[in-house]
């Protein structure tokens, strides 16, 4: 039974590009940093070391920085779209690309309470994210975030649940739920205006997440999905990963105390993890049925 | 066009549990880091918030603790095969579990020369993976390890490769090769004594690596993983994940110094990523042909 | 010539206390990561092995849980100078506390365009912190922050600098500069509102960064200092240390493209690092010159 | 009261530099990551942005990738002292220079069972360091580890605490004891050979720490470093920083099973820490009293 080589695929992982509109004397500023990975005939790369299909990493991280001059940056969706399109189309060996693009964004930062027209702030963990497969001549793209931190102090049960040997865990009517939300959707047509859209799926996903009186994280994320596609039909699919941030009531009745919500001790590991995908019953939306190609720029659930 | 629940899974991530066998007074320490994933029939917990289906996470979390007892823990394999199993078999809602291990390996310490009964040093950042997941009557094991670090300070070429309009990499004939390897491995069978086979699948990546002079990256995980399926007839498939940790010689010159390959920077990122399957040919292994179980317990290419 | 112990000091790190204040329906959220270390006459705990003297780090976790109910939490300066009051006051072998907090903030969360009564955002990095020491009937507090992360994308230069036989960096009058800033500031006077003095110190050291055209990053620091001095007459001193986030104008030249200030390689190592005091003349506000004790809690520069 | 500069220091952090020594076949690799602190005559720098006495951090780091090759690395204690030394004799604006190391070390990788000439790997946490200030003509010198993990899986108490109001904990007479070791040492003369030195203290850390039955982490502390002061007579002074990883033992009794020092919940946060300094009676070593040179260049107790 002979060894052979199966998938395989390389690229260049979070080249950190950062793009100065400087147009006017208002500048923007994209922070975006950038991973891809080709696909294509490098079977002689492997077995007999032959080199000659293979455009190198360092090229690749080259046309990131070439590609924010050429192409510009007016979103992070257009910049993936472009460097996939281009390693694709331009480079004869590579059949698809996959592109990833987490960004940073800066605020205007307030100099003497006016908003500076180029100095920012940043000091956030939330990313936006957009994951690009162009396999031949079709386009797949998905946008997301990670790192929107969330929590309610209170209007959070969880009781009812199974119980078998093992349980310990007492159920509650009232308890502080926090979050790390990261979310990836499938658009079944890439939106005008991709800033705006995005705008709008965090407001919303915030928005449910604070108006639902919650019965589990489930139940949460399942509104939270659900609110995304009611509210824009250009969505098709949105999965959801949310690990749950557990805050321990503690007991202070050891030292003669009351606790009635108010302490809690926030724990780091293990953690509670929900993952979820909410989508439109009839997948007809141009894609194949399990949506591989959007997915596969990125690993796991979300 | 209904908006529906889709794929779904929850559990407890990452709990951490020492295990001390202490039957004699030479003891010994298993150290893991387990993370439970299951699906079943969870769509009320979602869509009206009915959580009697539901097994809490905190359950999940005291069934670790409870099977390091009760099942004990002479390998991650069987270790979260019985958890993975258990989840399956006894709570009737559970139709799938997905069980991952991070075990860190302690070895004895010297103690005035001696290695000491019961005092363990680690230091290593390196870990020992298992992926495990049962559906119904079946179960597919993937043996792995992450963070294994690797550099060759000479035998490793870079030439021959495609070059575009945006290559600026000169070809070398003699670099640094340094890359921190991530691998899975799908068993045909499981092994009576895993312990063992990853010692010895483990040896045989680091020789092979070392071994080859190298023409490329892609080149060397190629000959790792065609190592690893020649040594062990029981091991189906093994996927290798390699960042290119480059190590970019020093241009010296400006301050009148020559560096024939003996001063170079170290860099973080961007760096390469080379991600390789190498498998059998006839895929008669038992599995069906996208093996998908096997790999679901784990995010990404590995 | 004997081998004696010296200096010593223990405590617990990192409890991580959540207290809600739910007294109307509209709550507030503190959320701290405290670290207690204690000094006192424990010389007998490390020879003799004698812990009659050793309050357990386990008691210090429990009393910053009791504590947060017990005194509540208005502010985190007020928080720590009562943790550090009763280790001193109340715990007869403890001579000096130290305590370190970092307070992560919460905002409202937007809910259907309205801020929520009990959902609340975080996603920042940014930390405030708190350093106390009481020592005997003295309390010595200095309060910072760290996290705040800041760019210009012009209103930059760095030229004129030192060269010799190792220098090839080339001179500019227009670059981008970013940096994160950590920074310490001891109180003449504990201010009446901490929360209020502490926007008002965070708001000029954005504003200060913001409005100077900079000639080096040391000139920024030493203005940022200078300005929260001179807005604030019960500030004694501030230090900062910020690192110097290179961002690379990339040589486009290369691919037949210019690049006037609009692509950046933003790198991650090495960095460069400065750290500035700034301080009043004339130290006669109350303390000691070196001012140790209030320094003490808080490892290096600042 | 005017408002004028205190104390600064700037420098370049973390460069990370390989040096292969390729003389032989047999080649060596020693990979350290250097900072550089400098002081000196900086005022106009900040004060008025006159940069003409300050060599730019990005010389610095040329500099340390020119003395790799110029001084070569023998050991981090010798590179530390020739790039202190050059700094403080070569450039006339600065007078002091604090230059720390960390040095990750890579074993020779066994290739079909042989340590092999040009193949290493790493795969540790553990590194090594060093601390060297030069002022002026004086030369201060500490070497040290940090990230030596450690285990006991017993022969350690921790009992006869003193118990307050706020103590819930139980007293022991066996338990888990681990803990990540950093430490610091002073010598009262540099060894000759700074490698053998450094194994040799590591050894006896490792040894003490192994073969105490211990009362306490405090106890165990001072054997490791009065062990290491009774080793060797050319060390002044030793500082140790010990995290206690709890290792909590698991209730199982509501599961119907017994826990014998056997099931383990090792956690990460809050955790113990103790600091403690060991040192000779008579400091008549060659160094002011209070050694503030020698550690200068590190923040923090050790």
């Amino acid at each position: 039974m002979a060894i052979v080589l199966g998938d395989n695929q390389y690229g260049k992982a979070e080249t950190h590009v950062v793009r100065v509109i400087r147009d006017t004397a208002r500048h923007e500023v994209r922070d975006l940093v950038v991973s891809s990975l080709l696909r294509g005939d490098f079977e002689d790369a492997h077995v007999t070391g032959d080199q000659s299909a293979v455009l190198p990493t360092d090229t690749q991280k080259n046309t990131v920085f070439a590609y924010a001059k050429k192409a510009g940056i007016t979103s992070p969706e257009q910049f993936a779209v472009a460097l996939a399109r281009h390693f694709v189309d331009d480079v004869d060996t590579v059949t698809s690309a996959h592109i990833t693009v987490g960004e940073h964004r800066w605020e205007r930062a307030p100099v003497d309470g006016t908003p500076h027209d180029h100095t920012f702030v940043q000091g956030t963990q939330e990313v936006r994210t957009v994951a690009v497969t162009v396999e031949g001549g079709s386009t797949h793209v998905l946008s997301g975030l990670s790192g929107l931190v969330l929590l309610k102090s209170t209007g959070s049960e969880f009781r009812g649940f199974l119980v078998d040997e093992f349980t310990t865990l007492e159920p509650t009517t009232d308890r502080v739920m926090a979050t790390s939300v990261t979310a990836r959707w499938r658009w079944s047509t890439i939106p005008a205006d991709p800033d705006a859209a995005y705008d709008e799926v965090r407001t919303t996903l915030v928005s449910r997440f604070g108006g639902l009186h919650s019965l589990a994280l489930q139940q949460t994320l399942w509104e939270m999905g659900r609110g995304v596609l009611e509210m824009r039909d250009d969505i098709a699919e949105i999965r959801l990963s949310a690990p749950n941030r557990h805050h321990i009531a503690v007991d202070l009745s050891w030292f003669g105390l009351e606790n009635p919500g108010e302490v809690f001790h926030a724990t780091d590991r293990p953690y509670g993890l929900i993952e979820v995908q909410v989508l439109r019953e009839d997948g007809a939306d141009g894609e194949a049925p399990d949506h591989a190609p959007a997915w596969r720029a990125v690993p796991g659930f979300v």
